[in-house]
């Protein structure tokens, strides 16, 4: 029997890493047209780049999120012990008032609070070095989830199949695998002979920016489209699942995935089709009984009214611009994670999930 | 008991009007930056107008179409008859084949061709006046049956209702009026007290380039929001009725209207949301027996791989663009003509309206 999966804490390509007490993240706003790393030194660089989306997707965010806290704890190491937990606290806070509504982050701003309160008493190089050790172990566990998601997932996905995602929920979003694009990568990888139809998912056009890139990339055969031709395609049975990441999953099975995740999954419904959501156990918010607890991000109105610098819309027009929606859990045919696939009903398979 | 409704030929603001021997069309490509109107002297400019959306919108193209074939004519006018009839054929030819989804534009052309088979025979400078004089009156029933149109859908409108719409269908779409944002500004005027939630509609942005600015200039309460939040506003209660326009009704009540349209219709049935068009008789083909029989226009990559001239993509990504869909009469709760609004079964009820 083989042992569990390994992997290296980097390779080559990884879109978030540390080295010489910088975070580097690929900025996630430049993509397709650039190719750059942000060199983040100290939490507030880290909260600016997390809230201007140059790091984005609910797994990426945690691990750039952990990441902070030990560049805030760093930004302290001359000081004694009480400076060095002042600084994490406060950029434990800090960052975690950045996004309100995926899950990962929270989680992994928990692990490295309990990192801090075990390492209490130690001096202050000790002190980090447990920090920066945690914040790696959040990485590595990130990538490995994924690893086992993206496996997992494969008996959702049929040979043949024409799946539909929205957002990104690829190696961007999740570190090296990824989870919905991820299981897409490794059902073309495994020859399933599949084909990806990508809403550009607008506002800010992650499809069309990074979910046709990395898929682009990986060589997996798909269909850019706005998103209003989701329905059109479905009509025509081009599309055999539809398949999303998650920012949070309530206690009931209700999830918070970007804003248009609900109406497809409606629209799935009608035609007869699956809908599943990729998400690590992480994701899992048993603490929230259901969709209705979960804060939804409204975001700025310029993201509506202007594109690529333009305007596109009358000046100060009103607008609505929520970050994410709630598919009630009824809706989801099946949520894919590191521990298998769970069905309904969500109440128990997520607990037994969550262990 | 007060006579028939009059109505100008033009009027301040009008968006279509023809003087000298030149069509001036305000270019919709360019709204709401600038305010610019094309001048258009002969066939080819109206088809070129027609191709990149300057003049778009079903009723629109059909009054500019009907002028464009006058256009041909009056190039002719130095010629004899048979120039004449040669070139104002040429016209409906050309300008015919231009975009193939609205039915308006074949029931304008179909027009002027009978007012050329009509004015066989005569001197080639009656010939244009004849054709001239046809032009005018499609020009001027298209603005009346829209005012009686936007009329009759007031049953529809209950005070204090959320109103989503798509794309555009405004006066700039179907002249002075407008089809369904004109009944949305019309209730306005009456003080029914309504808010109209306006999907901003990729690729070509009608929602927020268009139509939010038709209601902000009649000062009708909106909010523009992307297309993937239409399910969201629903299933906060907000929305109360949906509207749309239409491009053709078949015989049998499948509607084709702007990409995007079909989910709502699915959307607004799974939240107990009636689902309005709103279409004058020159929109319903009898001779199509049902939506599969409509053909559905499909548009080139670029208007989904970038925007305002910036790509979003990566180069060269695969694009499905359609610009239509059809929602299947079944999702139809009423149809708004310049007759009343039309109810299921839409066989019967469109051939009476049709006369």
């Amino acid at each position: 029997m083989p042992g569990p999966p390994q992997e290296p804490l980097y390779q080559r390509g990884d879109s978030i890493f540390f080295e010489d007490d910088t975070l580097f993240v690929l900025d996630q706003t430049a993509l397709p047209r650039l190719h750059v790393y942000l060199e983040l030194t100290n939490p507030r660089d880290v909260v600016d780049a997390i809230r201007r989306l140059a790091v984005r997707g609910a797994m990426a965010i945690g691990v750039a999120g952990a990441y902070g806290v030990l560049l805030g704890a760093t930004t302290a190491r001359g000081g004694g012990p009480d400076a060095v937990t002042v600084a994490a606290r406060e950029a434990i806070a800090e960052i975690g008032a950045s996004r309100p509504t995926a899950r990962n982050l929270f989680w992994a701003l928990e692990r490295m609070e309990a990192a801090l309160r075990e390492s209490t008493g130690a001096d202050p190089s000790k002190m980090i070095e447990e920090l920066r050790a945690r914040a790696d172990q959040i990485a590595l566990d990130t990538i490995l989830t994924n690893r086992r998601l993206v496996e997992a997932g494969q008996e959702l996905i049929d040979k043949g199949a024409g799946v539909l995602t929205h957002c990104n929920s690829g190696p961007l979003a999740a570190l090296r695998y990824g989870t919905a694009v991820g299981v897409l990568i490794e059902a073309h990888r495994l020859g399933k002979d599949i084909h990806v139809y990508v809403d550009e998912t607008r506002p800010l056009l992650q499809g069309s920016r990074l979910t046709a890139w990395e898929l682009g990339n990986a060589g997996v055969p798909y269909t850019l489209m706005p998103d209003g031709a989701a329905a059109y395609v479905m009509s025509r049975g081009a599309v055999q699942a539809v398949l999303t990441g998650a920012d949070r999953v309530a206690a009931n099975g209700d999830t918070a995935n970007k804003i248009g995740t609900y109406g497809l999954a409606v629209l799935a419904r009608a035609h007869g089709i699956p809908f599943y959501i990729a998400a690590p156990c992480s994701t899992v918010d048993l603490a929230c009984a259901s969709g209705d607890g979960i804060v939804i991000e409204e975001r700025g109105p310029d993201e509506v009214r202007c594109i690529a610098g333009q305007p596109t819309a009358p000046r100060g027009a009103p607008v609505l611009n929520p970050a994410f929606d709630i598919t009630p859990a009824d809706y989801i045919s099946a949520i894919v994670t590191e521990k298998g696939v769970l069905r309904a009903p969500y109440p128990e398979s997520l607990v037994v999930a969550r262990g």
